[in-house]
């Protein structure tokens, strides 16, 4: 179907639409719940007495569909993947909605539906629901993906952003800002060195491997849209504390932070799309470091900071300088479209 | 806020996204789940052990987003609700993914979600994970919804499309093309009787009544995109089996026949978004029908129909006058963006 493009008639429901679904989504993501093709698909699950579920959801509009590092699949599978894996979540299934622009190349479509296929293999998860809708030209642009997902907690587990306490420590499993700064880079037409790629990638693997030490996890967070500075002041706020966070910590690739320097930008504001920052109590820290640096996405994993008794809910950057600068929330829009 | 608009500043994931979730969102639909907070929702299940799960996904961009009869948030929750109810399943939880245009009135998004609320409480069900993004101006039109949703199956029920037998019963639980042509005449700008509102409505406690009566369900579906003809389709090609229906059964509206006549449209391929079919065993047919009809949403509930063995899986309309023609799947496009 290579050479042509998305008509209404494949959102239709009829017969170019169950095409579409034979030849696009169900050759690419096949599994028997989904080629069940009933208007839901069911599952008996398997998990022991006292598990309970996890449920979350994304939408995915970036610009452009690919860039170094991924593409609107690999990211609408990542990021919710990602979501259920920061409540301490082990990902089953994921649903996947396409809202595709009439005149989309469907040769695209294949392309991103065969990365979701490869990125749900490599995350253990399947997609077992979806749907197409397509819209008439100039109503979208080109591609949007919803994918939501459920996964299952084990008992004992009890990750919250509500649930970081003064004296708790904070890791971050590795470099922040690649994910923004690929994006921007790409949709400005710069080009840096190949190393600025975005950092895409499902981290439910990283979790699984922390919580396999069996040592006390407060919470877990992935710094996307407004990068690890408004993912910080989200926790101190929820968790009524203060976040004290070293600046000289914190990893920032010298091409991600040339990037920012020329397009005005601060790294500690920049998406992700592969990063985590857990607060755990200090005695466990050094156990749990040891096992995000074991693992391929946390090799680079670091101690940035701790969390204090504030209740204005303050977060806080010690400059390399030793100067106490507040951190806030993102503010405006730095950028749109990036997830 | 309701002389505001949205601004891509709220889908930045900062300070105006936080705003937004807290001023329109959780006012609306909040719940303990959702006002966590968390990347995901968390739930322990009260099932008895054999309880299945089911999950189904479904975007809706339907333009008007008002129309007579409901709107896209009425929509987005009912079309969620009713694909878990055709497995059998009990809805409980949704999520709510929305794509917002730069430039929306923050006072439809409101409307918008209050529906979402109100029907979600109708139909039962928690809206308890969610996401919001925004596109610049041009790259979407309006407003964008994706909802996905999890229900349990109890044990023992075993309704799906590919289980339809020769012999059985097809019921249909009332008039067709109500939706689809209350889109098409406000869309058109035609002005007909007041009677030509969406049917848009949650079908999970029909379903459930007719459960209640313990009597065997095969399958049922619900006719939307395609309308009756290409779901008919859909079932004779899941299950191996013919199906053949009498015209004179169906119920069609008058004021969707004028409005069909005049469109050049068939009501067997309009959409509809509060009805559904149900193949069940020729001895379970008249307590199924009754159960039916005892039901807000079932009054004019009829047998429209039955099961052949044919293994082309054709479709046949006996005629009011006797003749025989086959009915396919909907072919084209015929209202894009219904639903």
């Amino acid at each position: 179907m290579s050479k042509e493009t998305i008509t209404l008639a494949h959102g239709s429901g009829g017969r170019l639409t169950h095409d579409l679904i034979r030849e696009v989504f169900l050759r690419h993501l096949a599994n028997p719940k989904l080629t069940a093709q009933d208007d839901a698909a069911v599952w008996a699950p398997t998990a022991p007495p006292g598990t309970r579920f996890a449920f979350s959801t994304d939408s995915y509009v970036v610009q452009p569909l690919f860039f170094p590092g991924g593409d609107i699949g690999k990211l609408a599978v990542c990021g919710t993947v990602n979501d259920l894996a920061m409540v301490g979540a082990q990902p089953l299934y994921l649903s996947a909605g396409f809202i595709l622009e009439e005149g989309l190349p469907l040769s695209d479509l294949e392309r991103v539906v065969a990365s979701m296929a490869q990125t749900a293999q490599r995350a253990g998860v399947e997609v077992i629901a979806g749907d197409t809708k397509v819209v008439d030209k100039g109503s979208a642009d080109r591609l949007f993906i919803n994918t939501a997902g459920v996964g299952t907690v084990a008992p004992g587990v009890d990750i919250s952003g509500a649930n970081a306490r003064p004296g708790d420590v904070v890791l971050l499993n590795g470099p922040i800002g690649m994910h923004g700064l690929a994006i921007m880079t790409q949709r400005e037409g710069l080009s840096f060195s190949s190393t600025l790629a975005s950092d895409c990638a499902p981290l439910n693997g990283l979790v699984a491997a922390m919580l396999a030490t069996g040592l006390p996890i407060h919470c877990l967070r992935d710094p996307t849209r407004g990068g690890l500075a408004t993912t910080l002041n989200e926790i101190a706020a929820q968790s009524h504390v203060g976040i004290e966070i070293d600046e000289a910590e914190v990893p920032v690739p010298e091409t991600v932070q040339a990037a920012c320097e020329l397009l005005g930008l601060d790294p500690l504001y920049a998406a992700n799309e592969g990063k985590l920052v857990a607060f755990v109590p200090p005695e466990a820290a050094p156990a749990l470091l040891e096992s995000m640096r074991r693992h391929p996405y946390g090799r680079e994993a670091a101690v940035i900071g701790s969390v204090t008794a504030d209740d204005k809910a303050r977060v806080v950057l010690r400059t390399r300088l030793g100067a106490r600068r507040a951190l806030s929330m993102l503010t405006g829009a730095q950028l749109p479209r990036i997830c």
